[in-house]
């Protein structure tokens, strides 16, 4: 997890990480409280805490739901840190305010309504509507990885009972997998000597070879944003963005990824849907914590 | 098109109909200025007009954009029909406006989000979010008809540039082809007797087929109501709505199409949003004479 303190100028103050892997829900919140209190150090006059949580939420009990990567069911955490702090604490889905901090800081600023995808291990959405974060029932929603985009294709990941999911078939762990048949296909290739040579072929290494200049890995990472580009199209002609802004480390490839992307939103959204401008995040991992206090600062300033 | 007049209780006092097929533009205009003429005759003291236009929509300049069925290019329709009737004019797409009358009067009732999707030879779409229309940028937007479902599937249909949509594999056109497919299979069955005595298969017969009890036309019904279920999981999974309304000509199969949708639903989104009620529309044909009249209703108390 990632710990901060921002100011009324949106300025970050402070930052921190700490690990959550493989933790228990006790050890999991002793662990948020103790860099908390340890952010807080840094900042005595701070007025409210923001977290950002991979899970869904339902705001109005401020309960974690439930959440694929960190042991929650049912945790009402918004009371519990709250309680353990002594400040007014507010909650959301990590997703959700990490597309905020774009919105407010980064490369959503201005815009009326902005489509946010994060690209990684899975791929996460965030949705600014009205300038707002749009929530859905129970803070759910938003989870603009799992639209089908091949409804007989494989299988998608994780708790996902889909197939063809866009997270199923253009997420960093879909590069990481085309990239291994690419390098059996290919041993010539320096994707194929390095697969030869041992090495794991996941995202990180696809894009890395493709940055590179290694056509076959150029290659695949083409056929990922091409399916990225048809998920696209169907977000582009669903809400007609101002733009679709693309994060998470599995879009390292930049423009290599995102061209053939472009061009597939180009050919098959419909007009004017298809001019629909995508463009690169611009706040890198620490969009989460950013968008976190930003959320806080904003509930806290609404309440007041 | 179809003219109406409505109070400020929501009641219906006149409701009229006429051709719009092959006219020009004039033409189109002045017919409809005369309709509003003989309807504003049954209700002297109406307050404004409210326009719902097949058509992308600018509504800060009021104009009609474009549109697949009418002769209309940047048609500043607010303003020349404001001008020739002497009232408030405001203007919107007809399926947008077809989802706030079921938000308002409908299906939809007390929902704080509705995503509705109007099944006919194409599928339209209307998302109410906030309890407001949801427009996109300059009201392009919620062509929930465009998302796809199949990228290696069939091209689409009218000026759509895509492969796959969920128009192209389960709208009325896409029901009445598979219909026809059913019916050269399967001789014996009714829809193939009809086939063979010469009967044009389309959405509709395979639908009367359908609720006759004919197999093959349930089967067929089944197939369409599958595949819209993959648009439904989608849809709940980006908008975790409250509901999900299904209203249009080619939704009158009723529960032989919805539940094999359901089903899918229920299978494929994620959890909590796979419990996402589908309900039929309740205002018929005329969801978007009475929400053109709401909108304006709603624009011009919101104006004064």
């Amino acid at each position: 997890m990632a710990i901060g303190v921002i100011d009324s100028a949106r300025g970050v103050l402070h930052s921190a990480r700490a690990r959550t892997h493989g933790l228990e829900l006790d050890e999991l919140l002793d662990s948020l409280e103790r860099e908390l209190r340890a952010a807080l150090e840094q900042c005595p006059d701070a007025k409210a805490i923001g977290l950002g949580i991979p899970s869904t939420i339902d705001r109005e009990r401020g309960y974690a739901i439930s959440s694929v990567n960190l042991p929650i069911i049912d945790v009402p955490i918004r009371d519990l840190i709250g309680e353990r702090l002594g400040l007014p604490t507010f909650i959301d889905n990590d997703a959700n305010v990490a597309a905020l901090a774009e919105h407010r800081l980064g490369a959503a600023r201005d815009t009326e309504n902005a489509v946010m995808l994060t690209l990684g291990t899975g791929i996460g959405g965030g949705l600014i509507l009205g300038r707002q974060i749009y929530r859905g029932k129970n803070g759910a929603g938003a989870e603009l990885g799992h639209i089908v985009i091949d409804y007989n294709g494989p299988r998608c990941q994780g708790n996902c009972p889909n197939y063809g999911c866009v997270e199923a078939l253009a997420s960093g762990t879909a590069l990481g997998r085309e990239g291994r048949l690419a390098a059996e296909e290919h041993p010539d290739s320096a994707l194929g000597r390095m697969h030869a040579e041992g090495t794991e072929i996941d995202g990180k290494v696809v894009t890395e070879a493709a940055l590179a200049g290694d056509a076959i890995a150029v290659g695949v990472v083409e056929t990922i944003g091409k399916r990225l580009g048809v998920a696209f199209a169907s977000l582009a002609n669903i809400f007609g963005p101002d733009m679709i802004v693309i994060g998470g480390g599995a879009s390292a490839a930049g423009d290599l990824l995102l061209d053939p992307a472009r061009a597939v939103l180009r050919e098959r959204a419909l007009p004017p849907m298809n001019e629909t401008p995508v463009v690169m995040a611009e706040l890198g991992p620490d969009a989460g914590m950013i968008g976190a206090g930003l959320m806080a600062l904003e509930e806290a300033e609404g309440a007041a």
